[in-house]
Order: structure tokens, then C-alpha cells, then sequence
């Protein structure tokens, strides 16, 4: 398949008159054909106006239709074929193995939430019937839907090229929401964009959906990301990324005539707390599982594990002498853009400068350009309770190891955390009774919390949280994996005293949609 | 009852060092005892720490020890008796028939609340099973959940001095979902916060629970309020009031480390749309019922229909002409505070002056202190249309009629309107059509859709939206009136593979607590 290297907007290749992007091949430094030529204010506008021509629409599609849409794009993704594959992993230098996984992860994400939107739960109908002898006053009949908020803005994330990027997690809960979506492309992946944007422009015109449903744009962040963020067609955004780079979007929503939601999942550590009982009983074997996570993907996951909290002693020492081994032995990596790979240089540089900190070993050193060399290293609780940068994410495969006096210290520390994704356990049944001291704080601290696993691995389902407390993400309302993600792009509306042939499907008397309502409270069965 | 003039903290009266608060009855202009010492940074100091200290116990009740503490309150408040009222009566002027019918909304509140906390739904329980022989990788047990959010500060509203006060909807929703609550009273009813305050007090020690769950505060806003909104251990805001005061506490929030949620409901003119069928058939009643939509409780409420938008012509002229004639005879009535009176008489002179507004009628003209002298007016759409500032809602009893010339320019106004509220069809059978061509807009700009009824009175049910697009609210997300309000207050915390043992009830395999949960996306039933 050829690329042509122009923004997709609606049904139409558009080429863009500012700075050209290309990508690089991170494992040979080699510059990626075509040029993708940046968007400006133009195409920012028209594919807003686009869109927001295609929302009233778009939202009130079947349930049905909305599903066979979610599905036709997940076909169509892999219709692709290796394309596909050899694309993401030249720009991205990630194995194939791990893009042909995101492939199958993204289209399962689809169509997990093709069966969300048929199911129809997330409507969340409520009917109050009226009560016209109710005395002092009558009451209205009163019923419930949500519908979708509008036109979203989902910004590519360069770690998950195809599952957090242009169909991915953002823009298929928004879609199965009835938002209509605009992608910024991640400048990291243009060609991978470009693949995928054209399956989802395939599979609105198969499903005879307005165009505006779908564009995806390149360019700066500066011109078209933050274009994006300020337009008043635009009523929510999708984020994965840095700190710095959501903050900006946050502050660009709140200064709007309208200020809207932005989801941005930005920064976590993921401490990991391995318990006494635990930490003496099989802490070599943790050690091993502990680096495996650290090093999955050179460690470019929001979950990495960036951090091990323990009380200090024999059994501590035992583990990090030999996640130390084991991290010594680890082999380097590339790392998905050379941007990536300076700030993690300067992040590890940051660690092993510091008075503070011992370095306890340091990976292999890589032979191409933009190589990951793992990093391990230790600290004093004292020390890191004093110094705020110490919780600064390093973007890689490094973690930070907190020695603790004691119980109560660790607690401490636990409670000094910023918020994160995810928190880990690492626990025997001995260990129940410091674990359930230790709960209440990390359950405010991380969306998730996990038990003797490792915080990479995300798995897409009803139950999972990939959310938590600023600044783990903008929002600790929400997650962004999971079906769950689909309610950040729905709001409430109640219709009173409505004549049963102005109610929307969902709300009619007749229940057509086969919904479990809340019928005055109580659950339909 | 005598009342102390200090604020309540936790389980303590204690005086602040600051200016005093003194209540005024604005039917005769006359002060009322006590003067309320006005707290500080120590007082909110205080109330947080103690709210801080109660969260983790209190968002771990159970259910039933939850509802039986709400329920509590209601009975508390009922059992102060007529003093509630007559303090009530004398701080607002408000009529006593109407603290009563408040009163019992107010109870009525919180005992929906307890039914809703026990019911359990708020608590949208997931649970994805492991699957460990799953291929290429095994899968977790995956369990989901809501908490509690933390520590809520809660903005007493002047107009509902007691079911948007003390211990009404935003308190009340809160509570039931787990977090203490530090009120800051409203300076215009202090004796009734105090009084409520002092009924949730007894509350939570008949309970037994930790006396931080509930303070309330006296003093400045710019001091109390905003030393709140600041506070890194309060996670939410409620608020019900002016456009600027809410986007001021919007600001404060998103300064802060950690930016909070901050539920603002500020501003809405709830328009109404009476179509063509239905104005002539029925135009004159419908002036009627529009009057007295417009003049109860002086137009005070947030609701308060504050625009009509109809296609000009004969039958639109003998609507004007007939609300006029009602409304020209009707009395005045006292409004809750000088200030809201002042600003009042500012709206309606703008209005008057606008050399684009015509003056319909003026209502009869008040005798005692503080008195609200009904409006309306009429200006043409490309008026309206030309100028933003006559979309500033007017606190209290006036409203705007916008001339259209056609089906067309009555759908460009509607497009043009801010965020609201409300918004009211009124129309017949053979107006569906133009009703069905509206509608789209009209859900994008509103919380709730009436048709054939007036947008004051907001029903206390499950169905119920008492939210809107900006300005309206600051998060169209959300309710603040009805049971789902509950769900501002909450986020999901997911839960890997934790054992039976440390599981929060609600999540045991067990299931004790007899939840309906979404088992592997299936709803039980």
C-alpha cells in the first residue's frame, strides 16, 4: 500500500502546508519515506466543522449500526495485512511479535466495545413514571439517557502505536459512545497513522456514515494539537503522554469560552511493595519476575515498574543483589524515538548523579542508535521523603529502590506518593495483616491495585482501572483501557412529560431496545 | 434554641477570630442576633485535618450503618421543629409554606440517599474471573469497584436555605458516598446552617462515627471558601450560586498540586420554545402558567424561565400581551438578600435601557425593603443574536421574549444559547414535526427537556438531570439534584488478583452483600 503522507479528513486526503514530519527508524536512525506534510489552522477547522456536522447523526445511530461500525474498522485494520506490522515495527523499533499482539489487542478493544454498545448499559435509562395524584404535586414522568458530549480530540500516544493511537483505546470508546473523532497523529508513527486512519475512513464509508465521523491530522502539537483543544466544536479530549504535554492540554480546555474534559493519562511509578514474610520467603524469584517487567518493552509502559518500597534488612538486600544480577545480565534495547531515549538518558543521569542514591547495576550498553541500558538503584526512605524530584517518572526501564525502617516508614512513603495507575503487592498469607494496614492508603493513591503480578500487562475487560489520582492521569474519575472507558464521553440528559413519539429508542414507554432500566428505582430483571 | 454563633467542627463549637457575619431579614431590613464569628485558615485548618482523619473509616461503613447515619440527620432536623422554620422564614423571606415544603425535601433527601447507599449500585461492581489457561497469556481476577473520593467541600446556597445548604443535595450526595463534608455556610442564613449543623452533629455522634465526618463553617468566602477549595485534603468541591463565584472556586481548583473536581451549578435562563400549534391554540393559558413559573419564589430558582423564544405573529402578540396583563398585576415579593436585590434591580434596568428591549409590563411595585418587581421584555432574534450580554441571566423574576421570523431563525437562536439547565417545549400535536427538528439542539444544550410544563420545580427522583453544558455547570456530566448525584463524589479503584481475605466486601466472591454485579460483562440478575 502506498502512502501518500496527507491528513485524512473526512473521506479526503488533505496535504498540509507547514513543516514536513518525517519518521525515523529508531534502531538504524534511517529517515522513513513519504513526508508528511503538517496541518494547520486550516484543516484543523474543517475537519472540526466536519465532525461537528456528522454528531447529531452519528450519535443517534442504532446501537446496531454503531457496533457493525466498531467491527468494520477492527476488519479492516487487519485487512492491512503485514503492511501493517512492517510499518509499526520500522517506526516504532518494537519486536514484531509485541506489534502483531497490539494489533489483536486494538481490534479486540473494538470489538469489545461493539458488544458494550449493543448491550446498552452504558445509556443508563431511568424512568420515573408520573404520579399525576400525588399530593402536594404531581410528579412528571421524568426519564434518562446519556448521550454522547461531541466531537473528541484523541492524541496518539508514541508507546502504543497502534492500541493507544489513531483507533485506538480513546477513539473506540469515544466512537462507541456516539463522538465523532478527530486524531492528532503521533509524529513518531505517521505512516502507521496513515494505515490505520484509511481503515477507519474505509470502514465509515462501507457503513454510510457522515464523514466527519473520523479524521485523523498531522502536525505540531503546537498548530494542530493545541487547535484542536481550543476549538469550540471540540467538547472533550483523549491523552496519552508526558506530564508536561497534558498539563498544557488541561490548561488550554480550562481557558476555553467553554472548558471541557481532558483525559490525559500522564505520569505514574508504580510502586511495588513487597512485604516482609513475602520479601524473605522467594525475593530472588521476585527479583526475576520484578526485572522481567521492568524490562518488558525497555520499560516504555505507563505501568512500568518504577519503584520498590521495603523495609530494610537481609532479606531486601538478598532482592536487590539479585535484580541486580539479573538487571546486569539484561540486554539493551531500542526505545522508540530518539526523544524518548535523551530524556531517559537525562532521567538515569539525574539517578546516577545523585548524592543520595547508589547505583546498584546498570544493564548491558546497546551497539545501535537509541538503546535502552536498564538501570537499578537505591535510596533512603529519609532521602526520597525529602527530595520531590526523586518521584519524577523516568520514561524506561529503571526503578528506584525505597529502604524503609520499618512497617510504619513504609506507610510513610506510601502516603507521600503522588498518585499512580497502579500500586503492587508482593505478599504472603503471613503478610495479610501489614497488607491490610496498608490498603486504605493505596487504594487512594492508584486505580489498581494489584496482588503478586507485575503492573505491566493491561488487559482490556469490564473490571480493569488504567486511572488514579492526578497526576497517575487528569481525571480519577475515569479509565482509559477497559469498557469502562466509554462513560468519559457521555453526559445525562432527562426528559420530562416527552410524548412517546418524540422519546428517543431507548426511552420509549414500549422499551423497544429490550433495556434493563431503573424503573423508579428498581432494577429491571 | 439558642443559638451560639460559632462554627461546628467536628464535634465542637469554636469561635473564629475574624469579621462577623450578622443575618438581616431582608423583609424589614432589621439585623439578627447572634453575630457569627467569621473563621480562618485556623478554623479550615482544623476541619480538614479531622475530615482528613475520619475518611478512611467512614468511606468503609457498611451500607446499612451509612443509610441509618442519613436517615439520622433527617430525623434530627425534623425534630428542631418550628424554630427551623421561623429562623429560616426571618433570614430569607421567604414564605413559611414554602421552608416547610423545603424541610420536608430536604429529609426526603437524605432518606432517598439511604436507599440508594443501601441498594449498592453506586458501587458498580465488576468482576472478570481469571482465566489462567488462557492462550498466549493467562488473565488475572480482575475486580472492580467505586470509593469514596475524600473529604468534600460543600457551599451552602442562598436560595434553598436548606435543601441546597446545610445538609442538602450536594451534602447528602456526599455523604452517601462516603465523604465527610466541611460546609461553608452561606453568610445569608447562618442561624439556619447553625441550626442543621448542629442536628448533623447530633447525628453523627448518636451513629458513633468519627467526628470528622461533618463540619460546618462561618465566614468569608474569599478567606473560608477559598482556604477550602485550596486545602490538598479536600478532593471535591460542590457549589450552587453566581456565574462568578463558581468560576472563581473553578480557578482555585485547578491552581491547586492536585487539581480537584469542582460541581458548580451557576447560571441558566432556561428558555422556552412554545411552538406554533400550540400558541395558538392555547397561547393565553400558556401566559398564565408562564407567570407563575416566573414569579414563584420571586424567581429565584435556578430554573427560573428567563427566555421565551417563539416565531413572531399574531398568536406569539396575544402571549406577550396576556403575560403582561398577568404579570402587571402581581405583587411584589421580598427577595433573599439586599445584595440579590441590588443586583436584581441592575439586571432589569440593563434590560430597560437596552435601546434594542421593549418593555412589556412591570409588576406591582413593593412597600417593605428588598422587594422584587416582576419583568418582561421583548427584543427581536438579530438583536439577541448581535448581543452576548443579553444572555446574562437576571436573578429572580424577569424574562426575555426573542422574536423569530421563522421555524428557522427559532432554531439559529437556539443554537446561539449558552449552556443551560432547562429547556421547555410547549406545543401541540401538530407541532411534533417542528419539535423533532429541534430537539437535537435543544439536548445538546440542557440538562433537562420539558415539554408542556415550566422548568421551576425539580423533582428529587433517579431520573432527574439537574445539570447542563457550561455555563449551566461547570461539569455536564453530572447532576446535582436526584440519586445520581452520588455518582460525582466517587472513583473506580480496580483490584488484581487480591485474596477473598483482604477484598472489600462488596468484591468478595462470596458476594455478602448480595450485589447484581457486571459478572465477565454480563449483568447478574
Amino acid at each position: 500500500m502506498t502512502l501518500e503522507g496527507k491528513s485524512l479528513i473526512g473521506q479526503q486526503a488533505v496535504a498540509g502546508n507547514s513543516s514536513a514530519i518525517h519518521a525515523v527508524n529508531p534502531a538504524t536512525g534511517e529517515q522513513l519515506d513519504p513526508a508528511y506534510a503538517g496541518g494547520s489552522a486550516a484543516e484543523v477547522d474543517k475537519a472540526a466543522q466536519l465532525a461537528w456536522d456528522a454528531f447529531d447523526a452519528y450519535r443517534e445511530t442504532s446501537l446496531e449500526d454503531r457496533a457493525v461500525f466498531l467491527e468494520t474498522v477492527a476488519s479492516e485494520i487487519e485487512a492491512i495485512g503485514d503492511d501493517l506490522i512492517q510499518r509499526a515495527v520500522a517506526e516504532t523499533g518494537l519486536p514484531q511479535a509485541r506489534i502483531e499482539g497490539e494489533r489483536g489487542r486494538t481490534c479486540g478493544q473494538l470489538r469489545l466495545f461493539a458488544k458494550v454498545v449493543r448491550a446498552g448499559e452504558w445509556l443508563d435509562v431511568r424512568v420515573d413514571p408520573a404520579m399525576p395524584d400525588r399530593q402536594p404535586m404531581p410528579r412528571a414522568d421524568l426519564r434518562q439517557r446519556h448521550i454522547a458530549l461531541g466531537p473528541v480530540a484523541v492524541f496518539g500516544a508514541s508507546n502504543f502505536p497502534l492500541a493507544f493511537s489513531v483507533a485506538g483505546g480513546d477513539t473506540a470508546s469515544a466512537l462507541a459512545a456516539g463522538c465523532p473523532v478527530i486524531v492528532k497523529a503521533h509524529s513518531a508513527h505517521p505512516g502507521t497513522s496513515e494505515l490505520v486512519g484509511r481503515a477507519v475512513q474505509k470502514a465509515v464509508a462501507k457503513c454510510g456514515l457522515p464523514e466527519g465521523v473520523f479524521s485523523v491530522l498531522f502536525g505540531s502539537g503546537r498548530e494542530v494539537g493545541a487547535g484542536l483543544v481550543a476549538d469550540q466544536r471540540i467538547k472533550a479530549v483523549g491523552f496519552t503522554g508526558s506530564r508536561s504535554g497534558g498539563t498544557a492540554l488541561m490548561k488550554i480546555a480550562q481557558q476555553r469560552k467553554e472548558p471541557i474534559p481532558v483525559y490525559a493519562e500522564m505520569s505514574s511509578i508504580n510502586p511495588v511493595f513487597p512485604l516482609p514474610a513475602a520479601l524473605k520467603a522467594r525475593g530472588e524469584a521476585m527479583a526475576e519476575g520484578f526485572v522481567a517487567s521492568l524490562n518488558m518493552g525497555a520499560g516504555q509502559f505507563c505501568t512500568n515498574p518504577g519503584l520498590v518500597i521495603a523495609e530494610k534488612g537481609e532479606a531486601l538486600d538478598a532482592f536487590v543483589a539479585k535484580a541486580g544480577e539479573v538487571l546486569k545480565g539484561s540486554a539493551s534495547q531500542t526505545m522508540l524515538t530518539p526523544g524518548i531515549f535523551d530524556a531517559y538518558q537525562q532521567g538515569v543521569g539525574r539517578l546516577s548523579s545523585h548524592d543520595k542514591v547508589r547505583e546498584v547495576a546498570r544493564g548491558q550498553v546497546g551497539e545501535t542508535p537509541n538503546q535502552c541500558q536498564s538501570g537499578l538503584f537505591v535510596t533512603a526512605a529519609a532521602d526520597f521523603l525529602a527530595d520531590e524530584a526523586l518521584q519524577e517518572e523516568v520514561f524506561g526501564s529503571t526503578s528506584l529502590v525505597i529502604e524503609c525502617a520499618d512497617a510504619a516508614e513504609v506507610k510513610q512513603v506510601a502516603e507521600h506518593l503522588e498518585g499512580q495507575l497502579t500500586v503492587t503487592l508482593q505478599m504472603d498469607d503471613a503478610d495479610l495483616d501489614a497488607a491490610r494496614a496498608l490498603l486504605p492508603t493505596l487504594e487512594r493513591k492508584a486505580g489498581r491495585v494489584l496482588v503478586n503480578g507485575w503492573p505491566t500487562g493491561v488487559e482490556v475487560c469490564h473490571a480493569m482501572v488504567h486511572g488514579g489520582p492526578y497526576p497517575a492521569t487528569s481525571d480519577s474519575r475515569t479509565t482509559s483501557v477497559g469498557s469502562a472507558a466509554i462513560f468519559r464521553f457521555l453526559r445525562p440528559v432527562c426528559y420530562q412529560a416527552m410524548p412517546e413519539g418524540l422519546l428517543p429508542e431507548a426511552l420509549k414507554e414500549s422499551n423497544p431496545l429490550g433495556l434493563k432500566r431503573l424503573d423508579d428505582g428498581q432494577r429491571e430483571s
